[in-house]
């Protein structure tokens, strides 16, 4: 699984950064090969100063060893091996009407520590291959737009629905909900954006095999590009005042803080010692932070605000 | 000493706002006045868009109640109220020249909770007024330079210097040493700026009284203004490049990274519900994050990298 798995995210790299790179034509990615200290590395690729795009990355990475002491006590395990690749993207448009988007495909395996397999080899001769104690999928992927076009909105949804219902009806509602859970800035009582879809700790029960988690990951993934594309070639070109690139600015601002403060993704990445610049792409080019700032009483920059205080459901 | 103390930085917000303003001859403090739901509040000032202060916040707080959860176990009690007072600030100047400057004094009280009191009252009838179980000092002031001239960093630090020499030898070596270790981008290997004084758990012991301790912190208050004013003088006139702006706003980004994801200061504040304009007031106005950035090799940027690598001694 993990081989299929780090394939398909190899090929997906693949076609993101083609087609963000045709839809740009200016800036073309960049591609920097990075190698963990403890085992493992990853492929990044950034794109910047482009004529649509200002900054974005799309890596993937697989790493392994010794799951890092401050993540055991996060999976409840004592001592324990892991294995862990994924696909993780951020893009942050130059013009404000187009939103950033976010997406994260990965797998996750854990395996006894070799002191443990150690322990069993020498007290039951039971053999010392990695045996997996757990494995899971998860990922997602939500618009944060800094102007709302209602709908993007409901075509961005509807795009990540048709993916789920292939797979079960319940996903689309579950995951939905769960995203705006997650991506959430319970400092400012405001959602990050206008969420999509997040799910974790997919693994093997009654009705999915890892197997059917595979093609439901990969059913999500694929719908990527159809769910983000349309919406930047139909705003890339409007019009958008300095006033309007300041909120952008500003609300990029909050992007950062939730990124710094409140997401897993980030600090697994810094508690896995991971490469420092391949996890923090995805914090935006020109950021502000204005002093207790409000949108004008029923501008579009409050009419944003108000959904983000109160996600809706969008299709 | 809670209202002695909460005198004092209310006197030395005044002092410091009314010297920023005449040095910045065109903006003024702005003042908000918040309360906290759960007990307490705060005096807010901040400054934005000046001749020299980009964005600045000389901020004071007086919060009691309940000691939060997560903070019980931080401190290591199981059950206790609280009172905390104090005085921070944080100084964004606009031209590249001139260093931004950190500073904090604080005070901190503890007692039983309201249920240990009452518990108290109906096994031992021992009253139930407030018993104070432990009460210290912190704080410290640091300077973080985008260009780094020499001559500065030594004046901040021999004015830091001579404040703690008044009280103990030791002091100046000790809390120069906590303050590069505390004010530590380990993501980054780097530290924020260029130090100066940090301290914590100030408590009355064999040499020092709680009365020495308010002696001390408030001879380092009292230094605030000697250690930064003859920086700002003399560069805030400086002339400078689109380049070194650039450079000083993705150096800001490492500002944010560090209160964000290291700071206790900003964790205290978002944990114990405090107000959260105030709280991040401190992040600076105008912030880049350019991937993979690095000073050409010889230049004035690689000069303070070096440094922020290997903390110096200035005095």
């Amino acid at each position: 699984m993990k081989d299929q798995f780090y394939n398909y995210i190899q090929q997906l790299q693949d076609t993101i950064t083609s087609k963000l790179e045709s839809i740009d034509g200016k800036a073309k990615f960049r591609e920097d090969h990075w190698k963990r200290p403890e085992g493992g590395g990853g492929r990044t690729r950034v794109i910047e100063n482009g004529n649509v795009f200002e900054k974005g990355g799309v890596n993937i990475s697989a790493v392994h060893g010794k799951l890092p002491d401050s993540m055991q006590s996060y999976f409840g395990v004592e001592d324990a091996d892991f294995f862990a690749c994924g696909l993780s993207l951020v893009i942050h448009p130059k013009n404000p009407m187009v939103p950033t988007v976010h997406a994260n495909w990965r797998y996750f395996e854990m395996y006894p520590s070799a002191a443990i397999r150690q322990a069993q080899l020498d007290t039951l001769r039971t053999g010392s291959e990695k045996k997996i104690i757990d494995q899971w999928f998860g990922g997602g992927q939500d618009l944060t737009p800094y102007y709302l076009f209602e709908e993007d909105a409901k075509h961005f949804h509807q795009i990540c629905k048709n993916a789920c219902d292939k797979h079960n009806p319940d996903f689309y509602p579950n995951y939905k909900t769960r995203c705006d859970e997650y991506f959430y800035n319970a400092h400012r009582n405001e959602a990050r954006g206008i969420g999509g879809l997040f799910f974790d700790y997919c693994k093997a029960s009654d009705g999915m095999s890892m197997e059917n988690w595979y093609n439901f990951v990969t059913e999500v993934g694929n719908s990527f590009l159809e769910a983000y594309v349309p919406i930047v070639e139909k705003r890339k070109d409007l019009p958008y005042t300095k006033e309007q690139r300041d909120w952008q600015e500003i609300r990029r601002g909050r992007y950062v803080e939730f990124n710094l403060v409140h997401d897993k993704g980030t600090l697994f990445g810094l508690k896995t010692n991971g490469r420092i610049e391949s996890i923090l792409m995805s914090l935006p080019p020109h950021v502000q932070w204005v002093y207790d700032h409000h949108p004008e009483v029923g501008s579009e920059e409050e009419k944003l605000i108000k959904v983000l205080q109160n996600p809706r459901e969008w299709v």
